[in-house]
């Protein structure tokens, strides 16, 4: 077996990465949204971006599929055909206004990846499958993950009943489609075939950039839960009402805001305030009635939790002083997940023989990622690309360097044979 | 002459109140909202409120008419054909979903007055006029005071081009309601022959309730400005980007909200922040930009001035401190007014005489009123009642009890009659 330790940003990787990057653009184009990108669950979109990513597929020595949850897949064989699979993708799918890496890198990553060991007539100790996953951002029915949950085994057919924005149903988008909303869970495998699966993402964040690397090592991915907040006061004349007799419900909300901030800082985790409507909503009257969101992740559902109560204490403690209404509710839940140790160490071997690098930097992963869903069925590890722009995400400014990338694809390629590698002879990587 | 010296609430004044309450009872019905008041200008239910109006004005004795500007106006002549006249009024348009009293209350109430001094056959040093102003609160066009600036000579015809929600033109709305567009300003009165304005008004707060006070005496209507703000960050991952990365817009709007609240406390005026909203306003994306309102009222323009320049200087500290561009646009802007003394000291006899009181309450207005306009054309004083559900105003929780009214209406009579005493012999009031 082949051991890949080519020269960092060699001339034939350099061009790989240039078609990762045309591609990039093709998908970008398959849009939506006017002047932008979007890209939705079961929309045409979707249905034209797994048709060009199918061709690619087929052309890098793959048979191409469409799975029953409208994931696009390829199948490139093992050396036996009872061999096991390595799973190896992301999402093709987007938010709206997104940027084209988001997602789409990882999967043209993963073709890139099996066209060289295809070019090679390369027959490894697993088949290897790639997947285009078709909703990981839930942009389309506020339930996210819904491409990987279907291959995890994971899905649940109360989804089939939620409503998209216009009112159709997940049901209805699925037979418009052309797929059976009864045989979704036909889409999942069977864990005992399955030996991981690695997944290459741009970094939603800075740390790379700030430090100068091209690759990271995600370590896991952060718990995270979400909650609609709601501060409810009394509306009232902006003249008529004195200050100490408001119950101003925007000011026990911007107190509760800057309380995320300071607890996010204190114990070190994320917590953001992203969404916030006040009522009646008018320059002349106090606001009675202030909607609002907050995600709050951690590395540990422990430390997640913590952080919420002390969120909490603080908002309970505004409205209790502005005499308003404290209610929450969660509307998401997701818990943290860990990267499987000698996956991720075939990642990080990855990352050294395509950088150089003796030793690659490790990342928790604030954002979520399909690797959350596929956890379900088998252990991951993941690979980050440096965010060009410093971090920007979901956000057509997002970008990544074709010298990235082409480390990128070298260094998943080289995880792909060291995983082989460890399969055949049980070597240490 | 008569002087007013009747025993508070007696027989005769609880059933002039009661009728002036069920007059506006009446008038909340004429409403384009199901379940709720609203009554704008130019609009159908405007019509039918001047129609209405019309006949109680009749009624009382009084000649009615509607002006080029819509307003509706009763005349009630005086001792001699060339007698000055006092005007009386307040507005008879709303804000959506309103209580039924604010500004209605104070037209109804001159109304009873006149129609009192009619039963007498009284004939004054003066002739009065009943305004009910077509358009106080500027809900249809965003420019309020429309009613009252053409009565006081200050009617721009820029204004015609004004659109409404729906794009018809003031000049368009004016036509279909059957007035002139380019004689809006024949509306005008001429100062030389004016003695002054008095109105009576509900209080849009709670110091009377809070006093146990039936009435108060107006000192003067705050001035006011109305900003358009905007904090301007990053969007980003609410996952990705490190809280120590962010350029938070919602939290630099959220220290500036808090900011208002402090420096309104620390110089006694009021300051709200009644609209925010953030974009792109998703529970996983940092906000990017906030867009709010402020609207800072003080007794005088200097302390107004003053408060801003504190609420400015804390908002571009905290622009500061987080990387954020910090904008202002200023919306509005209400120059404060004084009331006239002698026209207060006949409002503050009225009181007496009406309730009793040594001492009566004397109250800033901090909202605005149709006095604030028809400062341009003459001096003006003004008569509060009291709010009787804690200063809930613009909102269909506004009440008044019928006792309340009963004193009022008896104190805008003795004022009247005050005023006329005054002109007639010199004396103190």
């Amino acid at each position: 077996m082949r051991r890949a330790r080519r020269a960092a940003s060699s001339g034939a990787s350099l061009e790989d990465a240039r078609e990762v990057m045309r591609r990039c653009d093709v998908l970008a184009g398959i849009s939506s949204m006017e002047g932008g990108i979007e890209r939705i669950y079961l929309s045409p979109e979707h249905a034209a971006a797994n048709a060009q990513a199918s061709e690619w597929i087929e052309a890098a020595g793959m048979r191409a599929w469409q799975d029953a949850a409208g994931n696009v897949r390829g199948s490139y064989p093992g050396a036996t055909d009872d061999a096991p699979v390595l799973l190896l993708g992301s999402h093709l799918d987007t938010v709206p206004d997104a940027g084209r890496y988001d997602g789409i890198l990882g999967v043209m990553i993963a073709i890139a990846v099996v066209r060289r060991l295809a070019a090679h007539g390369a027959r490894l100790p697993f088949a290897i499958e790639v997947l285009g996953f078709a909703d990981e951002e839930g942009v389309r029915y506020g339930r996210t993950l819904l491409g990987s949950c279907a291959v995890a085994g994971t899905w649940d057919p109360a989804w089939l009943d939620l409503e998209d924005a216009d009112g159709v149903t997940m049901r209805d988008a699925l037979t418009a489609f052309g797929l059976d909303p009864d045989a979704v869970g036909e889409a999942a495998l069977d864990p005992a075939t399955v030996v991981g699966y690695l997944e290459a993402h741009i970094e939603q964040g800075p740390l790379l950039f700030d430090a100068g690397r091209p690759l990271g090592v995600v370590s896991g991915i952060m718990g995270a839960k979400r909650f609609d907040l709601v501060m409810e006061g009394e509306a009232g004349h902006a003249g008529g009402v004195p200050m100490r007799h408001r119950r101003d419900a925007l000011l026990g909300a911007a107190e509760t805001a800057l309380a995320v901030e300071k607890v996010a800082l204190a114990r070190d985790v994320v917590g953001t305030v992203g969404e916030l409507t006040v009522a009646p909503g008018a320059a002349n009257v106090i606001p009675g009635r202030a909607e609002f969101s907050l995600d709050v992740r951690a590395a540990t559902d422990a430390d997640r939790d913590k952080a919420w109560e002390d969120i909490r204490a603080k908002a309970l403690a505004a409205a209790g002083e502005r005499r308003l209404t404290f209610t929450e509710r969660l509307r998401h839940e997701a818990r943290a997940t860990s990267t499987e140790r000698r996956l991720s160490e075939a990642i990080e071997h990855g990352v050294r023989a395509a950088t150089g690098e003796r030793d690659p930097m490790e990342l928790l992963s604030k954002a979520g990622h399909d690797a959350m869903a596929i956890a379900s069925l088998t252990s991951y590890a993941m690979l980050f690309v440096r965010n060009g722009n410093g971090g920007v995400s979901h956000h057509p400014d997002e970008v990544v360097t074709v010298e990235d990338v082409a480390l990128a694809i070298d260094a998943m390629e080289a995880a792909v044979l060291a995983v082989a590698q460890r399969m055949t002879d049980g070597s240490p990587l």
